[in-house]
């Protein structure tokens, strides 16, 4: 459904010839347009309440930097770019606002949301080396609008680091827990915790780390309750996740 | 020791009650009683706000019988009992309030929370052999106060069963997707959801399901956002985690 | 040596002109010619009904020129290059019809076989990264005389861009489905579709897509029946079994 | 949609009221009647031109009694139940025509339809011990109206074995290719073929064949081009995809 | 050697026939006796300063009660059977001194050595299913002539549990460190601890706890220095090697 | 079908008696008979050297019996069985010559053939365990005519037990070298011996042992030369391999 | 905070000079200061008896010379720096005493604690290759104040030169074992030894030894008692726990 | 022992003070020279009856130019190098025999052995990418004074390629198979030949051909008898145990 279609739609409804609530339905079910490199979900935005997503992994500067635009000029304010390389981000022409946040290796066209919620969602980290997927997470909630308090380097060898952080840890209102090597953090954190841990694990370490794939299963198997696990590094997910969680309140 | 008796204990010491040496030793935090077949956290239902959960699985009918009671004794009200064989529920003495789920292969000691929301919890499975892990959800997300709506066996490969409940799915305040073999459910869930799916891998299959490991690989890596996992079969752990999310409207 | 040569042998020992022992060492089939590099099949066409193929992997640019002239020299006028890089295109002396094709990394020398069926074998991917695997199958198969439509970009995420391409799907002869990350598309599609459904796996993904191991896994576990599966990343394989299976019906 | 609604549906057509075409994809989107064990597909034989089939793994002998003649009531008139146990048939009620085939671990109820082609299915194996997957696959395509020829017990490591079929296997439609261990019948008889080679690989083996997973990954590895693999043990997939293929001639 | 050849090769010492430090080596390096069933190790006493060890796994009582009684006959005071089952412990002879340890799974035939140090190994499990392999690890510690304290299930979901113990952990002078699912334990006991600690990971969990291996990978992946690993479920291993370590005071 | 039988059908083709299209077909060999359980390989003595082996893994008491007769009937008067259950063994009619090896689990119809040469082969396992596939190893070795000694219990961690025999290992023939757990002794005795070694995992051990795996994975990567691997537990495998190269001496 | 810092805050709240209140706040332990890379452990030093160490891999030259300084002004006198690239080492602000190690990849800020204790480590390699890794334990033991002494290339597929350190093997007071390939060097000098084995597999070797897993495996399930593992290539860790072993004496 | 203590001995043999025979076990056991690179094995020609080989992975041109002229100064006059790369072969100062085989990767510094048997070793390879493996399989086994038959890319595939070869095989000493993807061709050529077949995976292949793991579990599971395997890649050992196998004939 195009701009064209869209517009129709809405005519017709005010109209009276449409009533809203299959309207709605209309609009959730065929939001897509159409151009070549990709089908844009242009309506994204509407159906899950957030902006539009870029994931730049495996696109040429190239195609950010046009999907970028065309989505700006569909109408689309708040656009993350996610894995976006230094060249992807040197290519784009910032002929529209674009603001690059390099640790994150992510980037927002147009500007974040404003936080619409007092609620803070938790950035936790093991280590020093988490912090790229951590920033990922924490920028993704920013952008979606949520405040983000973030504590780094706290991993579980030297537990009273975390520990100091307690008061903060019960009373948050979502975490993101993130770690690589053997990923106890996500059970400290969530045993310390009553609200919704998320478990990034990451690709550091070497060795038997493979990659991730131990902090992965250490996470799995969790002897918290409430602590749920997304793929290694992906901190778009997780902050993504918490965002919705965080805005939970609004539906009651 | 909560907050109110760590500050009695620092009176005490300001008051010249206490030497300094002897509340050293106390302020190691130790809410916990002592009975002998494990040191039972009774204060769980404060810290996290919810009643006490055993765990069933590798504890003989006589430790479970043991704790039970010992937990009622201690004021617990409402106690859930998870992977609780036909053979521990038999034993149970049942001279204080019990009901088995005998699906769910759980029990409740006391009485479930009643339900303090009117935000529904979404239980989706794939298959009829997912039930037990989905009705281990449910009873769970009851347990601790929830309403769930239950829709079993509405796998992707009948895509249509799925999509005759767009309606309920995108309505849904918190969805449990579980399923097996290859795990496609959660994809197809958390793309038409926009709120949080929380993926539960379950063993069903045979060859390259590899028991579960297959289901929990797909769901890990969902092109769809909104998705978090937990370990195969953990039908608990997602209920749990599930109702903490459908509470979060409370906290603003 | 072709049937026809092994009858005409065997007439030549009833005639005397040809003594047992040396007909027992001819009788061994030797079809093939022998150039320095490797042992050409340039009977394949012959016994498989298709031109010649030439595995570009692993193969020096002045390798793939060798054969590639030795097979047109031989008498094939349609000879299909896979994984062929643009170092080896740009050696390829063009001195014989030659035409590349970037996006599959493939390669027609002759030209491709005029389709001799109206059946469409449908091509359906994931995501965007899948498209190289896509070309790479489609080119095959209308390398081998086959029209083919393709559907790029319709993962199960967004179910709702798949099925605005119900109808195709319902009426397709063969499907080649393609998808990486958790491959749930070869169950969705299978489940739609009535006719074959061959499932290719892509590296595409990161963390625990492990390298298109998860996506293979998913797609062999498919609650759908009718979709079998080939090797990860392997669309010359897919192409050429769909166009193995788009051309039966000239058997009846 | 139940009896009702689909027969006032074809009221519908019958007075002009929808055109047959819509009444069709009616049909075919919204096929499925509600009882108690599982939502049936009813009209799966119609979308895709086979009758019902019931997975007996993991269902209890009431079930499948109960399921069967449901279907049988629905006015199916070929049931194919797999994976049925010994017990399951001892239980199911033999009111309604069911013929049981030990070796293959399943029934038909009803009638297997009559063959509708001429064309054969070769199904070939290792080993004795694949011969129940053999069995599986050929009672399926048998049940859906193919001829089907088996060759038993013709394994690599006695290659005049195998090769005293050639004639077979270069004249065949298709070919299920069955073997446990190393596989290695898959890529040869894939060789001799030109034709394509469904491969199943079977957990037959010890030690390092894992179960089935070691035939999988040679089969998949297969340098002979037209072959395609299906889960491990998945006699009936093979067979129903066979039957698929077998019957592509029609469409022309 | 036997006795016999022992007693000439002292004699020969006693003479002046050898001198000491050629007949330590003598008996070093040929120790062994031969009886029927596996040749005993006889002078492992010697060697390694501890009795002889009877690994119980994979034999029948009978071969457990015959070596037993050889080893006793032979002179050894102190010999530990680890793996003894309840059919074992049943049938031994025990016309000499014998005692079963249940839930270690483990008897001592003879005594235990008395402690010659007054150093402690402490033993900390993360559950109450973890309790048998803590005590086969405590049991042999104390077989060898070690102090044992035991601190079971102070898993870091409740971290609390485990700091209130930090006194006992700071102060230890070997840890082993025993825990099933995520394995974070050794972590946290780790980064606490400024002593050794051996990890032991258990099988204890379901799902990817892959019966100890997720455990075992955190472990080895532990942040904290000072910590190393032994095999699945060994708590022999563990008990055994943190005696080596606690007794390295007499060396100095 | 032998080569004199293929010349002698050459030869009736050359004096007219059979036709070519007739000798096309008989020319695939078919050096077999066909019973109805297996297409038992009659000529493999002739091709082979050897007699006839019959796995009794997955065939029945009745299989076994059965094809053992007909082998028997044949003229075989060597036939070992392999995997031979109890059960098997009773059920086995004993009006041929008959005998069972227990610890081998094994048995020769008909008489071992007579050693046929002098040199032998050294069977060595690293513990007790090992036995059972250290006897399939050597009874198929004796019963293929070669002098066996077999050392057993030699594993590495005790050294100087498997030194003692440094002598044998440094002058034998061919050494079968036997272990599981870690594996190791197949690298010593490959270090030591100056003859081929075939080292056989087996699936002694427990928790990381993984069945035999890291047994394999460490001969697989044996830092000495001269080592090569069969399956796991394929006792018969490395018998029969040994007995090969046991007997290379007569070629020359 | 240390004991003494926490005593003198109890005492401030009995005589007055602090609020209870305040003292809870100040009560969660926070020994470490904090700049802007990592929070460093400054008191490392106290409470686990060793100088500080920095971790290298991960660091930017940047960020070790900024940390290295700090931790110097700090008044650390013997800094460790691991897995320190050349690049890294010319980088470093020489204004302070530093000396590289290349082999071992590490340096020495400040200098090495001078040895306080005549017992030796011993450090053994398989082969040439695994020199880094064992040049990083012995460094690591060394800046710890141990005397090191090192065999290397003494693997066991020529027993010979391993067992012509037999006197210095059964004479150490701990050993460190580092091999790659199958790893079996552990288990040979496990079995020698009479003291704890520490064994470090390393990723040398191609195929099946998948980076060091295959050695990692093997070392896990030695036959020998008193051996336990750290992770692949973990050269500090092994020389970090060997010193702590080595200095037990002192404790008693 | 160095050639001093070498010579030593040997005088004290002439003098009659020491048996040949005792002597002939010292050069045996103790039989090492140290440089400081490694300890170089240089009796191994003695011991094993074979020339030195230097195993160039790992090691930099000047230790492999040290090495070999170390060797050729004691004597050596057969030294094999694997694995040598262009840059070490440039690097080596020829001012000693010297000769490079490129597709081996290896060289042979002085000369190789002279052929002194007539038995044939048998080189196969599946496709023309094993042709490197392969090579130094050939190479090795030609060092060592064994004639060698090259058949080079016979995959199973085309069937035809391999059973034209069927002769050369049938009457082979031994045969070494070289395959990677599925690794088929181990299990047709050991079901042909009556001779050891030593089969090596290769790396070839991508997907899940995981660098030749497929081909190798394929290999350890084939269903011919005489088939041993050797790790991924390893032409070297697979040329070294041939030669091994090849020069059996000697001994008796």
């Amino acid at each position: 459904m195009n701009e064209t279609e869209t517009k129709k739609l809405l005519q017709q409804v005010a109209r009276g010839e449409l009533a809203p609530d299959d309207a709605l339905l209309s609009l959730k079910m065929q939001p897509f347009d159409d151009i070549d490199i990709a089908k844009l979900d242009t309506h994204r935005g509407l159906r899950q309440g957030v902006g539009e997503i870029i994931y730049g992994a495996g696109k040429t500067p190239q195609q950010i930097d046009r999907i970028g635009h065309a989505l700006w000029e569909d109408g689309q304010r708040t656009i993350l770019v996610t894995r976006m390389s230094r060249e992807a981000e040197e290519y784009f022409n910032k002929d529209i606002p674009f603001t690059y946040y390099p640790e994150a290796r992510a980037a927002v066209i147009g500007a974040m949301m404003p936080a619409d919620t007092e609620a803070q969602i938790l950035v936790v980290t093991g280590g020093t080396s988490d912090i790229p997927v951590a920033e990922e997470a924490a920028v993704t909630a920013e952008t979606l609008g949520n405040p983000v308090k973030r504590i780094y380097d706290v991993g579980v060898a030297g537990i009273h680091r975390l520990l100091s952080h307690t008061e903060e840890i019960m009373t948050a209102n979502v975490i993101i827990a993130i770690a690589g090597m053997e990923g106890a953090l996500a059970s400290v954190v969530g045993g310390l915790a009553d609200c919704p841990v998320i478990a990034v694990p990451t690709s550091v370490g070497y060795g038997t780390a493979f990659g991730g794939v131990t902090a992965l299963l250490s996470m799995l198997n969790s002897c918290a309750s409430g602590v749920s696990v997304v793929n290694i590094d992906n901190g778009f997910g997780a902050g993504y996740l918490a965002s919705m969680i965080n805005h939970m309140g609004g539906k009651q």
